[in-house]
């Protein structure tokens, strides 16, 4: 499993239209992707226009070939993407420990 | 519930060093702390010498205040800041929702 950590800044005053679009399309769209494991959204606190998103995948291709190049990507995209301020950063982490 | 998030780059070549120092730290010190929850550390897969520190609080407060000016901090950052690249980048997040 690897965690997809996602910084997406949202235009300001758009963010509850933003997360009612984004609940919906994680409800819809993910599942259907494969190697999706489960997604949790966070507010700033300090910046309360951006996001996480943290996502599990089987592989780092789950996310980075197969979604990326899947017409859900393109659904993805549509429904949210109008909402960013900027180009989302995205990096990958496998988790070493929990305590 | 609040959840810190912490992009912390080490000084490459001493991950593995930093790895077994952040381990005891986080065993040791953390669960003294008013508020402390649970602890994750992910390791970058793009950039192998950057961590994220996933850390939940009761408060933001019992991080940022109780915790920042307690004797546990100074014990925390001397196990473990000589590994540390540059200052970590610290932001607090709630958790709006998971699916």
């Amino acid at each position: 499993m690897i965690t997809e950590i996602a910084i997406v800044e949202i235009v300001v005053g758009k963010e509850a239209e933003f997360e009612v679009a984004l609940a919906t399309a994680v409800k819809t769209i993910l599942p259907q992707a494969k190697g999706y494991i489960n997604f949790r959204l966070t507010r700033g606190i300090e910046r309360t226009n951006v996001y996480t998103f943290l996502i599990n995948w089987d592989t780092l291709e789950d996310h980075t070939i197969e979604f990326r190049n899947s017409d859900l990507f393109v659904q993805w995209r549509t429904q949210i993407g109008s909402f960013f301020l900027n180009p989302p950063q995205i990096e990958h982490w496998t988790t070493v420990f929990k305590a």
